[in-house]
């Protein structure tokens, strides 16, 4: 992949050490995310919300015709909640910030206390897919983010995917910033009597739990029970 | 503690189901939360950030006037990045979202795949703490959130209070959404040849590392060493 640089509007003004623009470090951090947290300005003020999400090749039918997406990737959020991100037309500037925490870093003093993460900024204009059929293959690239479960379910009808809007944002404004080891203090507190160090945090899925009304004896999917005691953040 | 009936603003229009807006129960996820992510409108779009944050009871002077706020908490939200939102000034319109995924929800078909998750959305007026011996205080509320390690660390220099930016945004605009047990399929599906189910999604800390750095014999803070183990979104 080209490296991209990163636009003015995502250019990590602080901690720039800690910031990356790497289209593949982005990319790597987005797979391992779980959620996407979404923001729009509205006319009553800014509103976030947790949406699913995947990410894929820029398709050119919801490239926002910046030449910078064609060769690149877009993410994918989905969720009816967009509707009321979409009243003002069928595409919308968002912020879509994916965060994966890994721990906690104890510093000498609170001051320099922080976590150790993995975070996205994508700024852009999203744009609604209206094309059913591109829609279809939108729906299975975010369903199949966390598990590939989408080819041993009942198909999406006509309808499903009808009420269900998604949304292309291009991968062409991403930030990347990783923070990662021990706490960094100052000079002066180093030869001082305070504790300083890291807790990890671990994030595993556990065992499936077939639902209490399943009528039929299927096993569980492959897809489903790979998922058991795996780190839900492993980078790839 | 009073109901705090959801605003307009913040009255959830979707899966209402699954809204509640219990002023125990968004403070409790708000307790079990470990970030926020934090939504403000810029002049060149929307921009979300994840903080460190943390929730106490509404100090007078944090208070943006409204009435309802007097009784009630606020969140602190923490971190120099969120200079970038107040060029315009001491005050900031944004959204603070917090999400706790619990777990991946397998239905029958793709359209009713979903997570088990709380999430809490304030929408509000944030406002900068600018009195140092108030912003300390707020420092110690959002550096506590995650473990009680201010007491056992070389406690801030004024200059470290100045470098820091904290605001405090009411509680009075909050609404929480949580999601919980197995899937819930469309009639026609339920005597389908489908699996469906959960996969639970559990976060553990892990056991304290001492940063290699360390030139004293200080021990582990007890409050760090009780991390290990513990469920990071225990419900309390």
């Amino acid at each position: 992949m080209p490296h991209t640089p990163a636009s003015t509007r995502t250019t990590v003004r602080r901690g720039a050490n800690r910031a990356v623009y790497d289209d593949d470090r982005i990319r790597s951090i987005l797979s391992a995310g779980l959620i996407a947290h979404v923001g729009v300005a509205t006319a009553d003020g800014p509103i976030v919300l947790p949406m699913a999400y995947g990410v894929r090749p820029v398709v050119a039918s919801t490239s926002d015709g910046d030449a910078d997406g064609g060769d690149g990737h877009e993410v994918l959020v989905h969720g009816a909640v967009a509707n009321a991100m979409l009243r003002a037309g069928r595409t919308v500037d968002v912020c879509v910030t994916v965060t994966i925490v890994d721990g906690l870093v104890v510093a000498r003093t609170p001051f320099h206390n922080s976590m150790n993460y993995r975070s996205v900024v994508i700024r852009g204009t999203a744009t609604a897919i209206d094309d059913p059929d591109e829609r279809l293959a939108a729906l299975r690239v975010i369903n199949d983010h966390i598990a590939p479960v989408w080819d041993t379910a009942r198909p999406p009808s006509a309808s499903d995917v009808k009420k269900t809007l998604v949304l292309a944002v291009p991968l062409t404004e991403a930030s990347a910033k990783i923070r990662a080891g021990d706490p960094i203090d100052e000079d002066g507190d180093m030869d001082g009597p305070h504790w300083a160090g890291l807790v990890p945090l671990g994030t595993r899925w556990g065992e499936p739990t077939t639902a209490a009304d399943l009528r039929c004896d299927a096993a569980v999917p492959d897809a489903v029970s790979a998922l058991a005691g795996r780190d839900a953040h492993a980078a790839n």
